[in-house]
Order: C-alpha cells, then structure tokens, then sequence
C-alpha cells in the first residue's frame, strides 16, 4: 500500500514525541512492505515564529494532498499568559479541523493492564472498561462567533450547532455501537440549553434507525460523575466539542494517563491522528514525554485511516509486550516502587522500535 | 436569634431529603434558643403542576421576604424526554438565582473520614483534600441569549460574561483562599474562547491585590483531569458557571457521594442553600435518597448565612459521628461488605435528629 503522510509535529513536546510515532510508522512499512511517503509542515507557535501565522497557507495545501496527517501538540505558554494576543496558537488547530472537514473526532480509552495500578481510580472499578467517545469537532461554541465589546469589558462566544452537524456525527457513532457493545449515551445539557436541545432531539431521531442500539441520554454535570463512579457502564459516548474536550481528558485518568490516549479525527477525507496529550510546556525539551500516545496515534492512522488492523495491532502488542516487561515513562510510572525500568522519551521510543524490529 | 427561612422542596427526591434539613434546623433552633420562622414554598415542575409556573410570583414574593432559603431538587423526567417543551422546571431555579443576585456559588468539597472507602477514587489519592469551589452563578451562557431557526434546524445559546460579573465573584473567591491555604486556581478555556480570555484577564488583575494568594489559570480540559489525578493540589477553585456545574459535580466522587454535598449560593442578600445533587426521579418515592446532603445544606445555611459556626459545626459533628457507628444510606454503604447498617432516607434523618436531642 502506498500513502502521503503529513507530520506535524507542533509545539511543547510535540516535536520529542511525534519522533516515534513516526519512527514506528516507518518500521511497520518496512515491516509489511507498505510505502509511505512522510512530509513534514508547521503549525501552531512554531509555525507562528516562522512564518506570523499558526496555519501557513504551504501546511493547508500539504494537508490537503495527503492521505493522513500525524501530529503532536499544540499551545505556548506565552500565550496562555497573555489572553490579550490576537494571534494564537491554538488557531491553527482549530481551522485545520474545519479546512478539513474533521467532523467526528474519535477518542477510544484504551487499558493496558499493566497500567491499571497507575490511575488515581480503583483497579476494580476501572477492570473491563471499553470506552469509545465521539466528539463532534468543527462547531459548537469552539466554532461560533466571538465578540469582545469595543470597551473590551464583556466577552461572548456563540454555541451553535445545526441539525445536519448533529445527524452526521450520530450516524457515526451509532454504527460504531453496532459493532461494538450496542450501548450509546448521548451527553448534553437540555435542562439549561437550547443548543443541548437541538442536539438531544435529533440524537432521539437517529436513534429510530438503529433499533439493536440501546440509547441513553445524560446531563454532562452527571456525566462527568459517573464516567469516574463506574466506567464500565459506557460503550460509546456521543457529545458536542467542548463537553467532549472535558469528558476525553477526564477520561485519560482511566487509562492511567494522558501520555497513553490517542484519537482519530475523521470527515470528509484526510484523516488527522494525534495524541490526547497537550504541548506541557513545563515538560518539553527534557526527556520527560510519553511518546507511547504517539505510537498509539499511529496505530489509529493505519487502522482508522488506511484498515490495516494486522499493522495497528502489532504496534498495540509492542507497547503491551513494554509494559509488560516493566518499562515506563514517569508519567505512568508508580513513584513508590522500584518495580519499573524508568525511560525517558527517546529511550522509550527506541525501545518500541527494537521490539517492533525483533519482528521483522 | 430570630430568623425567616423559606424551604422549597422542588422535584424528585427534594421533598424527602428537604423534610430532614428542615427538622435539622429546628432542632438546632431548640437546642441553642433561635426562633426560625419557617414556611414553604413551590417551584420546579411541582410549581409547574399546581400554577403553570416554575418560579410563582408567590415564592419569589416569599424568598424575597425571607433571610435564608433551603432548597431541594429541581428537574423532572417527562422534560427531559421532551425537549421540545416550552416551560421547564430548571427554569425556575435559573430565575430565582437571578432574581435574588445569587452570583456565587460555594460548593465545599468535604470529606468524612469514614468514607474515604466509599470514593471510586483511591484513599490515599484522596486523603487530606480540602477544596472550596467558587462557581460563578447568573451569567454564561446558561443565562445568555437563546434562539431556535424557524425551521428548528439551528439552535444557539450565548456564551457572555461581563467584567464586573468576575470581578465580584473573584474578590469572594480570593477573601476565601487568604482564609484557608492561599491558593487560587482559575478555570477556563481561554485558549479557545473569548468570553474565558476575559475571564483570565479580568483573574489575573484582581490577582495582584492579594499578592499572598498564589495563583494559578487552568484549562477545563485539564482540570477535569488533575481533579482525580491530584486533588490534594486545589484549595479554592474559582470557575464560570457552566465549567463549575460539571467540574463539581465530577468532585462529588471525592467525596463518595452526590449524597453528601451541599452548596451555598450567595450575593446580594438572601442566600440559598440546596444539596448538588439533582432531583434522581429514579430513586424518588422510595426512601432510597441520601438526606445528609440536605442536613449539610442546613449547616452551611447556618454557617455561611447566619454565621452560627458552633451550630453548623454541631451538625456536621453529628453526620461524623452517625458515620462512624456504621450507619449508611444505600449510596454511601459498599455494597460487598456487611460491616454497615444500611438505612432508607426517614430512617436515616430520624437517627441524625435523635443523635442531636442527645446534645441537649
Ligand atoms: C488545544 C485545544 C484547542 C484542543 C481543544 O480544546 O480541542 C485540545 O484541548 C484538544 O482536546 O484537542
Ligand atoms: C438543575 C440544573 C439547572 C442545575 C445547574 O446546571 O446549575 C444543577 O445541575 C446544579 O448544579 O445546580
């Protein structure tokens, strides 16, 4: 098979980790004899230091000719500190996620359970937990107007959504549930807004055509409640952009962290593939990353984007054989023992691709 | 001392828990000599059923009147199912909150010992937490301007703040914090809205009048997050409306239980005090409700409201110690042990009530 990949790696820790998920979908085309054609473009600070904009025009056209992009993170501190920059990093993620029509942004929580001990939340409450989120990605209140008066003393952000945004996103999880455990719970707020309530109306519509799927409908207040008082009661979950940014990162505790999420943002096209993890300032630069939800991201690239399950699921092995043979990065590390190898980011990476070379 | 309070039972399981924070207070007037002058009033979709209304001009007239409110639940399945409903029972509380100027929230994380067990979160995560929220509680966009297309195929909420709507609420929140361990975290979303942009900005002027406040701005995404990775690192948490329902909510695991958490709402005069969680139509009318959440809405009532600290510390004493022999409501008890003495809601109340005659 051959395929354009797009690399971008972004910002903070971006660039460390986005290394090896790159390093692992080389392996794998060596490994099954696949080309893939890697390229690489800028985004974010980086690409505002370089070029004033966080999407250069170069980077959109690049995106639009390949067949899947990876990439790693974005944000700045200098930004975050300073609310009043009018050009900002975060921009270009946003409008790449429209330009593409990146709609349905997948977050599967996947448990190694070698990790179950590293989360905050009890191991027999998270044993047997399969979550697969689907957050809508290219409206609601990310999307809609912003206003700041010229006093600059009130600020607004429109949430939006109109019906077809919410069908074809329905559509997409729904055929997901069919395939998995048939459950699907829809989040919103309809006891307060009217947005929530256009979206659970026309979940309740959809939900007509897919009879064999169980439907439940939940306030994201309770949501983010029971998504930690009992996991193992969600299958697929349904929700807009910003309560799906909330529950995905919540969420990463169950999988014991962060630096081990990866999601899949699909539409029209070109699929985008990126870790759940921020850009962490605080960490970059020191060898501290994960880049295991790099390699994660990868493996939904050549599931998601290209089918190849035989690939992914090599490189889903490969962690777990890591894991399993007591290697960590800090972040999944136990602070407390000296059960664990501890590595650093490329340490780690190249870990990754010995194992995967032993397969060769 | 002499003083009017009104209780408003609402929906669901309101009425049964409220019954308990009703006769707390008077037992709490008996045994310190005040004269509580209580009455009753509607809203929700019980007001709804009775006057076509979810706030009665009559109960605002009364609330107005009175110097302290306790309040139930409000919500009731059949909207719920039904988005396309035109007057709902959420909307009489959103009014009334309005209507008396109730523009802070206070929602105090408050962790019994004996229940650290009953937490899905692990103990030793939890032990020594201590957080005070601050959720801003009349604008947002659970306030801002509504619309529905005439097709009913777009449907909006404005999300809006106004500098002084932080500014009030983040003096509260920082008098707080010089109080207890003197840290501050901002919550918002300020890498991507404008509205939250103003919020940090607005954080970080009022900032630099308590320079013996440590603070710190935060992504919702990530606090959700760091919430159960580390909760031990919050002190006062300081949020916008709509991140404060779902960031408190979310708390409500540390604690064990929705069942054991009340919240203060205050600003202008009146203040009103009400248990976090909902009106659980499921459990309503079967003696299953936990009612310590609304006997803590009756302390804090006490505490935050009249000042009476020895009288609110006698309750939560109380609640300690029917704790520590062993008795649980049915959402409190481990359900795998027979070490508790599980009781339904009247039961439990009657033994709070018992335990605090024995005081007199
Ligand atoms: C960086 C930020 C704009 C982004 C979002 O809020 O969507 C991130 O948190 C994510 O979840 O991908
Ligand atoms: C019932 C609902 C309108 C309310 C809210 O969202 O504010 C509730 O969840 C709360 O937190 O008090």
């Amino acid at each position: 098979m051959k395929k354009n990949i797009l690399v971008i790696p972004g910002d903070g820790i971006g660039p460390e980790v986005t290394t090896w998920g790159k390093a692992a979908l080389e392996k794998i085309a060596e490994i099954f004899g696949h080309e893939f054609v890697l390229d690489e473009a800028l985004m974010g600070h980086a690409a505002i230091e370089v070029t004033g904009e966080p999407l250069p025009d170069e980077t959109l056209d690049k995106a639009r000719q390949s067949d899947a992009i990876l990439f790693g993170a974005i944000g700045h501190a200098k930004y975050d500190n300073d609310p009043s920059l009018k050009v900002r990093p975060e921009q270009g993620l946003l409008k790449i996620r429209k330009e593409l029509g990146l709609f349905a942004n997948l977050r599967p929580i996947l448990l190694f359970d070698e990790l179950l001990e590293a989360s905050s939340i009890k191991p027999e409450i998270l044993r047997g937990t399969d979550i697969l989120f689907f957050r809508e990605l290219t409206g609601d209140v990310y999307f809609g107007e912003k206003t700041r008066s010229e006093d600059r003393n009130t600020a607004s952000d429109l949430m939006i959504y109109h019906r077809y945004e919410v069908e074809r996103i329905a559509h997409k999880a729904y055929q997901a549930a069919q395939q998995r455990n048939k459950r699907l719970c829809s989040v919103d707020k309809a006891n307060v807004l009217e947005s929530s309530r256009l979206w659970r109306e026309t979940v309740q519509e959809i939900a007509k055509q897919y009879p064999d799927v169980e439907t439940e409908h939940m306030f994201i207040d309770n949501a983010a409640m029971q998504l930690i008082k009992n996991p193992k009661k969600f299958d697929v979950v349904l929700t807009a952009n910003l309560f799906g940014d909330i529950l995905t990162d919540e969420a990463s505790q169950i999988a014991g962290s962060m630096g081990m999420l990866a999601s899949a943002s699909v539409g029209e096209s070109t699929g985008f593939f990126e870790p759940i993890h921020g850009s962490a300032h605080d960490i970059a630069g020191k060898d501290l990353a994960n880049p295991l939800a790099s390699i994660l991201s990868a493996a939904l690239m050549l599931e998601i984007g290209f089918g190849l399950k035989e690939e992914a699921k090599l490189l889903v092995d490969t962690i777990d054989q890591v894991l399993k043979e007591g290697f960590r990065t800090h972040d999944i590390a136990d602070q407390n023992t000296n059960r664990f190898k501890v590595l650093g980011t490329a340490e780690m990476g190249k870990l990754v691709i010995k194992f995967l070379s032993q397969k060769l």
